[in-house]
């Protein structure tokens, strides 16, 4: 049973996991700096809860302790209640979805460990938006993909905006790094993954006719710049999104859907 | 040929139309205000310049004014050179992407104008997020869904953050209002559309199956409340997106795009 402690006081040390979260330089979710992970709004809070991110503390108004008094039943960690008022003040802006809860990093699972037993994942390279990774893993729970990999230069998932635009699903969808990128790639092919880059490319084949294996890893680079071509190399084949004319490629998170969908059609 | 006008004091009135873009009372691409589509960036200004919309004006650093130099050569508007200092000033905040154009709404289109020879449209209802429409005319005009058709309660998709998450694409591909809601979807079944609702729901069939139609008009709703059963019942067919149990709906504009993905597909 989680352990309600009324904050009156914004300024109150044992708050401090929650204090300035919009201010840059002491943003406690940022890597090299407390690494803590933060779920916003009571949605991705049950999501954290039943992850293997465990709350070390929880912050909210009253209303929202009672929306999950039931899911924190059999979790023993501390509540702290506040007014709107003053938890505007310890957060730093106005938090309109009302609850927080706030996590230390667990240890980083491994490639072997994510890839167990999956039919799909994707391979990102270069993506380094928050917002396009959060709709990536949001994308991957809600059309079956198993797990993300990360090659070189993506920005951490596990960053605030990321965690509630995924709408906690980063929490909930497992992911690891691909080491010696892109060479570990060859450690997705030995398990018997077919390695599929997506490609804007019209001279490449369409993706419905690319994906031909019983295990595939789905390839994906940032908009603009794409894949390098260490990685293109790396892969077994290139496919292509039927995509009109003129257009800018898709959002990287839409393209991903795309192919995370063909897999579902497919099954 | 754009006529270049060297602004050097932010307060000047020749650039009233782009100022304090970011304050909700002054601002001018609210509806009932000026009622003005502001285009941000390179890419969306020529998009605009590529469209029905005309700019009255432009406004960006020198740099920007020679990237679009060749593209103005043909339109008769002052473009108004500032330093990004000044241009700051006079927009409220600082502009990453260095040139604005505005223009006057032009008068609205009609859905026998935007349906005419179309294969493929949606059909919004209370899409009222500026950022789920500026993606959904993205990922359509990938796509290749030919409109867009506004049932009740959406947000105004020339709003000026929805032009710049549609990377300029609500200037091109058409849209217009489906008149006394629901009823009017009768005026699309009429041209033949087959009226698809899609919808989370695991009863309904596949998408893939559903769409037998040669027209397709697909109607999507809202994340959270979905469609409305008045609306539900306007339609010939409920299909589904496959999904995974136990997450959330896909964001609308994702879904839209498993859609356009699907009769793209099959084409």
């Amino acid at each position: 049973m989680a352990e309600v402690i009324d904050i009156d006081d914004p300024s109150d040390s044992r708050v401090d996991d929650f204090r300035d979260l919009a201010s840059a330089d002491r943003r406690p979710d940022l890597p090299g700096r407390k690494g803590l992970v933060i779920a916003e709004g009571v949605v991705v809070v049950q999501r954290m809860l039943d992850s293997r991110f465990r709350p070390s503390a929880l912050m909210g108004v009253a209303r929202r302790y009672e929306q999950l008094a039931e899911d924190l039943a059999e979790v023993d960690v501390p509540f702290y209640r506040a007014t709107a008022e003053v938890m505007a003040e310890v957060v730093g802006f106005h938090l309109n979805r009302g609850v927080l809860a706030v996590a230390r990093r667990p240890a980083e699972l491994t490639l072997d460990e994510v890839t167990e037993g999956a039919r799909t994942v994707a391979v990102l390279e270069g993506v380094n938006d928050h917002e396009n990774l959060g709709s990536m893993f949001r994308n991957a729970a809600g059309l079956g993909a198993e797990a993300i990999l990360f090659g070189d230069r993506c920005a951490d998932p596990l960053y605030r905006r990321a965690v509630r635009v995924s709408m906690g699903h980063v929490l909930r969808v497992p992911f690891a790094s691909v080491p010696d990128w892109p060479n570990g790639l060859e450690l997705l092919r030995r398990k018997g993954f077919q390695i599929i880059a997506l490609t804007p490319n019209p001279a490449a084949p369409n993706l419905a006719a690319a994906m031909t294996g019983k295990r595939v890893a789905l390839l994906l680079g940032a908009e603009g710049p794409g894949l390098t071509e260490e990685a293109m190399r790396a892969t077994d084949v290139r496919a292509r999104i039927p995509m009109s004319p003129g257009t800018d490629s898709l959002n990287v998170a839409t393209a991903a859907a795309m192919a995370f969908y063909e897999r579902v059609r497919t099954s």
